[in-house]
């Protein structure tokens, strides 16, 4: 990994995406000094960290130097302003509610240093509205992760109407360099890249289900041991472009009518009522049995790392 | 891997798909005989294997023994009732026109063992009516791959409505001892699951780049650097009770209006005009560089069978 373009950072709200965004920064070679307005949050979240870096160390994906040199990389702060004195980057994970998300970043922007980075974890607010008449809205811009961010790479990046095109490169180079893989949205629409996606292919599960078309597992195995295959090396038009002899082009032309047919047939928006949530609730559960769900996240945290780095030790043609 | 099943198969139609259908099946030990009505397809299918086979062994993923067994097991015929002799499985992987897959489906149901099974490769047709009239009408059943069956494994499995129960569990116990994932749709409908939940994706993707919130590179990230890394080792069902405490329950009943939300605002069915099309050609070249097809396709089945791997070594709880 090379070394974090800013060297000092803090997270903000320690909850389950500040603490995977505290290990993935920490991990990487920042300095990360970690602010919550509720102390008990801290303590969980460090406490959270010294087990997953434990976990990482018997599991083989880091040697005992590194745990402790990960853990050494983190500081917490009893105040806002102490935690941002000298700091670069700010990551802010509060809770998701416009009122609380201005008020937080009013409180960042007067105490952080003006050349400092703001960027927000949020995964459905508007940074134009977030940063409204502060004076760094600037250097105010969106850092979407995905769950655990320690662990995936995408990060969503979407600038507000005032934030520098200068802070949007800053922030990719830093992601970059920190490991992360940023991608820039160009403009706000609800759930940004990620979560479309992901919606789009939910609705079409549940409908399956609904409609009596499949049981949760197949349509589960469908994906990992069918499509998701594939879209963990590449996208929708990467898979494309790879499956005709002539590409997207070929391949959009020669499916264009199976497309549009099937397209036009899907599913609509399901009725997420209470029977149809139990209905998924009691098949999942046979699905995935008697394992604790600590086991299980351990499990996808490992393998996904495990296809990391398979991918980086093969990066293709 | 087990002992197949049905120790000698025919593979009927050596296209992409069939002669992929050649390689898994011989590779799992069955003897694999092949026929297509165009001899010079049985040749190329032939070259193609012994090639493949070649770049496997030299990509560690069969030793030179495995890759002769393999080759030594594949037998081809110049007539069809010759290669079904003595059969007691056939993949069916002909043209994609109803009134071919009948009169193909007549003869093999002549020429093969009353006791064998007919799988067809089909991704759209009903075996209801492919099958209508025919003597052998309870032997014959959906086996839809997903491209290409020899590196992916899930397999598509529909009943016609004359179909035997006893072949459908006949024909998943087959495909589980060679190494496939069997999955079970309960009525037929256009696309299937696999394709159904594609076309939800790739619709939504289309609609990103389309309406210019998002580059063709950006979205392939989102899906390989971020949701695809999850759905390689679970479905939507296993995220989404792997992502709150509480499991599927709390995690639809937290998310139902953000979904509801997202779900209603997502895009509609692209044109798949000539001029979108080479919109979504020129950035996936751009994306995709000068590699030539072959080896992007090649590094695509390498890492698969690698990511199979890290599975079948870490099954998880």
């Amino acid at each position: 990994m090379t070394k974090p373009t800013i060297s000092t950072v803090a997270v903000v709200g320690t909850g389950v995406i500040g603490r995977s965004w505290m290990l993935l920064l920490a991990r990487a070679g920042c300095h990360t000094r970690i602010y919550d307005c509720d102390p008990a949050k801290v303590e969980e979240a460090v406490q959270w960290l010294e087990e997953d870096l434990e976990l990482n160390r018997q599991d083989g994906l880091l040697s005992a130097e590194e745990a402790k040199a990960t853990r050494d990389r983190v500081t917490f702060h009893h105040s806002l302003g102490e935690a941002l004195n000298g700091v670069g980057y700010v990551q802010e994970s509060g809770p998701e509610r416009m009122e609380l998300k201005q008020a937080l970043y009013a409180d960042l922007d007067r105490a952080a240093d003006p050349a400092a980075i703001l960027g927000s974890s949020t995964s459905g607010l508007e940074m134009t509205k977030i940063a409204a008449g502060l004076t760094g809205a600037r250097r105010c811009i969106v850092t979407h992760p995905v769950n655990p961010p320690h662990v995936i790479p995408v990060v969503e990046i979407l600038a507000g109407k005032e934030t520098d095109r200068q802070v949007v490169d800053r922030t990719c180079a830093f992601l970059v360099s920190v490991g992360q893989t940023p991608v820039v949205v160009n403009f706000y629409l609800p759930g940004f890249l990620l979560n479309r996606m992901q919606a789009a292919l939910v609705r079409e599960a549940i409908n399956l289900v609904e409609s009596g078309a499949a049981d949760v597992n197949a349509v589960d195995a469908v994906i990992c041991d069918g499509l998701g295959l594939r879209w963990a090396l590449m996208g929708p038009f990467g898979v494309a472009n790879t499956n005709a002899d002539g590409g997207v082009r070929e391949y959009f032309s020669r499916y264009k009518q199976a497309y549009l047919g099937l397209m036009n047939n899907l599913g609509s928006t399901p009725s997420f009522d209470p029977a149809l949530i139990e209905q998924l609730g009691k098949a999942t559960d046979a699905m995935v049995g008697n394992a604790p769900r600590a086991e299980i996240r351990r499990w996808r945290d490992r393998l996904v790392r495990k296809i990391r780095a398979v991918k980086e030790g093969d990066p293709g043609p």
